[in-house]
């Protein structure tokens, strides 16, 4: 027994760490958090980033209400509590691949700053990229993707974001790009640029 | 507006997929999922395991208790509806994981049945591998690495598994490693091959 507790303890002691992940990736784990109204083109734009990325071979992954609302978070609602709650654990599933040594990008609404500021909280300074997805309201309402602000207006939904429900932009996000007036191909460049310049990867591959 | 409508319909097509990062990292995402008594050697093992595939150059994560109880589930306590929950969220960041192409670790008791079987059947069935770290009661409670049988012993833990909770073991587990009779390496080892058999990694690199 007292061999086996002596290889427990050795092990233990070398664990594979977030530097020896992001050596076998060629970049720094970090997450990259979108927000912005709805059809502002948050998910848009997350993909087209994650295309430039994976075509320079970096490991990526992109949460949104797809694969979290449906999964992780199923259990919320939209409560003010449950609002929280599904932030504050976006923000923690975005720590562990960032901590996996992934990029990582949100794609939520989030429109209180106190909540993306906690996510932020979460993460080291130089891995947390805000970008806010600037899009006139007006701009989103006519595009409408989902068929929301329709409903919004008919009051079939109720609190819902820059018709019944605030949202408050972010003060100094790392980036802001204008979905009105730029092509998302534009945007996503300027998403990686901004990478490129804090050092999560590296310049030109 | 219509041309950008139309960028966006490009782009959101042409998504990154699973087979794409998997293609990328040389792997198939799936989830290693360890079970056993505290003190069997479940952290150990998937930090051992996670060494030999990072060797191999692979993308690996291990979800534990540091990482996870203190972060995205710590407004979870040990009520019965509590632990279920734990156990649940750890499935379904577990899937995400998956989905990301990583191969990613659990090292939670997880003793019931019933909550393994739920986290088996969010996962496709060939990217499920339940590891049973199998050892005798009375050797984990000798290590009691973290002093916690100790304290259930003395009845100031409730509800300990093994002790005063049950252990439901599992009936048909991709894997069984008995870490009272193995070493560690040679449990480690165990685990790649059948993840080498299963098809999630190539042999022999």
């Amino acid at each position: 027994m007292a061999q086996q507790k002596a290889t427990n303890i050795t092990w233990h002691e070398a664990t594979v760490t977030v530097d020896d992940r992001e050596k076998l990736l060629n970049q720094k784990g970090c997450v990259i958090w979108f927000t912005g109204l709805s059809g502002s083109g948050k998910s848009t734009l997350a993909n087209a980033v994650e295309q430039v990325l994976h075509h320079q071979r970096h490991h990526t992954y992109v949460l949104d209400g797809d694969n979290v609302r449906h999964g992780l978070n199923k259990n919320l609602g939209f409560s003010p509590e449950d609002r929280e709650e599904n932030i504050r654990r976006i923000g923690e599933v975005a720590k562990l691949f960032s901590d996996a040594g992934t990029i990582v990008m949100t794609a939520f609404i989030s429109p209180y700053r106190t909540d993306r500021d906690q996510a932020r909280a979460l993460i080291a300074e130089d891995r947390f990229v805000e970008v806010f997805v600037d899009c006139p309201l007006d701009v989103c309402e006519e595009r409408d993707t989902k068929g929301l602000y329709k409903k919004a207006r008919a009051g079939e939904i109720k609190e819902f974001t820059g018709i019944s429900a605030p949202y408050e932009p972010p003060l100094e996000p790392e980036l802001t790009v204008n979905t009105a007036a730029l092509s998302i191909e534009e945007c996503a460049h300027a998403v990686v640029e901004t990478l490129v310049k804090i050092g999560l990867v590296p310049a030109g591959n």
